[in-house]
């Protein structure tokens, strides 16, 4: 019995999976990620897990999914804000001597993308991934394949500008979706509608603002439908952009989807085309936590695929005529 | 000699032309499009007019740009504003009963994309390109292929909501970059920067207004630079969630390139990351009307080599041991 391998490196966090070859979670973990004691020491760490996880069973390939900036052809890790020290890491090298078998590293926020595609089987060939934290991330999959860009920096789906004149974003710029949808964008919406309310005393983290909001406390559901209808704007010139067939979203926030849906789906309609409006599903990620992991580890077995048919296909002498 | 054949169908004209394997144009005619009298007679001339084109070369492909919503995988346009009564019609199908080679049909705009794509090599692999005209179309190459989505609406930049509180597009929703950057908004921007200067007569087309910004007169510079910098907020999203390396302003407004530019790039330099912004290099079309021709046929010919090598492996004894 074989099984693959997904990793997901987070600055806090590693979770790890023992993946089956149609994408079904056999055995989870998680481990601390303690960046500043080095990428060598996480990936002995890693290795460790992996045994315990992997249970007897050989590991064919191990995908990576990572925050930050990757360098996916040449396996390297080139920045990242919440790994320090860990710029310019071949992570995918590193991760071989441990593990012995061919490894693929991905963006995290695209591998989960890659693991809402793959567990929606045709359907998910042209999807997109919105991931709400305290940042807002993205991931694209069109025609079955991730969409990188030149650098791998495709998918920043939270820098998009929903408003010009919006509020400041952690970035420098303003009025990005992450400003109105990130977690800190929420919690600001909440104290400029306390302010417009002239209300004192307001909910200082997005869990508090949920809770208000289910409770129908005015300024949480006002900070909620702000959120809501950037979201759906973003959502809305995806769907131009992109014409997917699904819109998923992930991530911590999302868990309150029921509360934003209305607001989004609102906005989607105003603002995208009818067609490309019906030809999105807009849902809640399946996969959940397990959506990087799964995605990095089916990205590894494609990967794997791919070389061992090209392989086949140019041995020498066997060229068709 | 042979020689591939690019199409390009338009509400008004058919451009046709006579393209090498290596993207050069041979020779180029006109001829009216007439959609009244069907796309069955458009095809008869389109035949006639290349057979002159060809002048004895043997066409072993045709490709077909054509305004409106194309669904490429069956060579069918499914809808186009400017093509009445052509709603449903098989176009490949029909042109392969003229040309009886392997025919391909894809949108204009992404056809133009293709073409400058092409002939920018390696550097072209990660393409978006934007077409400024009375409305404003797109196209997007990544990782070398054509992005069209789940029903070919891939591209549609035009209406990426650049002011949620912008004026209001003729798409029905509101401040989509067409709204301010085709050629209707350029011109309703110069009447806003009038009413503002109170003053009268305002110029009442592009032309006028491009004229008018290159002697200086203030209103229609107020339009370009409001044009300019909505178009910059686009381009940097598109940057943000495409990471390309090069982003194609084409299109009869693209003409004043350097009009816009300098207003274009500051708002990139506002609204995108970094890094997205100093991969792309933003640049005028080469092709120019070329575009579409160019890139239909381009496609034809890369259609046509990937079927013959699909042929050449599937024969049967053929497959590797």
């Amino acid at each position: 019995m074989t099984t693959l391998l997904g990793v997901d490196i987070g600055g806090t966090n590693i979770k790890i999976a023992a993946v089956t070859r149609s994408g079904r979670v056999l055995a989870r973990g998680v481990i601390e990620t303690r960046p500043g004691d080095g990428a060598a020491q996480a990936f002995r760490r890693i290795h460790a897990a992996a045994r315990t996880l992997a249970a007897g069973r050989g590991v064919t390939a191990v995908g990576i999914g990572c925050a930050g900036l990757i360098d996916a052809g040449r396996g390297v890790l080139r920045t990242s804000p919440n790994l320090a020290g860990w710029d310019g890491i071949p992570l995918a090298a590193l991760a071989r001597r441990y593990f012995s078998v061919p490894v693929v590293i991905e963006n995290d926020a695209t591998s989960a993308a890659f693991g809402e595609s793959f567990v929606r089987g045709a359907r998910g060939q042209n999807l997109v991934a919105i991931t709400l934290g305290t940042g807002v991330g993205g991931g694209i999959v069109a025609d079955g394949r991730v969409l990188r860009g030149v650098s791998g920096f495709g998918g920043e789906i939270g820098h998009m500008t929903v408003d010009p004149d919006g509020p400041r974003c952690r970035c420098g710029s303003r009025g990005c979706l992450e400003a109105y949808a990130g977690s800190y964008g929420i919690v600001a919406a909440a104290r400029r509608a306390a302010r417009k309310r002239r209300r004192r005393g307001v909910p200082r983290d997005v869990r508090a603002i949920i809770d208000g909001a289910r409770a129908r406390d005015s300024v949480c559901r006002d900070a909620i439908r702000e959120a809501g209808e950037h979201l759906g704007i973003a959502v809305a010139m995806v769907l131009d952009v992109l014409n997917p067939s699904v819109v998923v979203l992930a991530g911590g926030v999302a868990g309150a989807f029921d509360l934003f849906e209305p607001h989004v789906r609102r906005a989607v309609a105003k603002h995208a085309f009818a067609q490309t409006a019906a030809d999105a599903s807009i849902e809640r990620s399946r996969l959940g936590n397990d959506a990087a992991v799964v995605g990095a580890a089916m990205l590894a077995h494609a990967s794997r695929a791919r070389r061992r048919a090209r392989r086949a296909g140019g041995r020498p002498g066997s060229r068709p005529a």
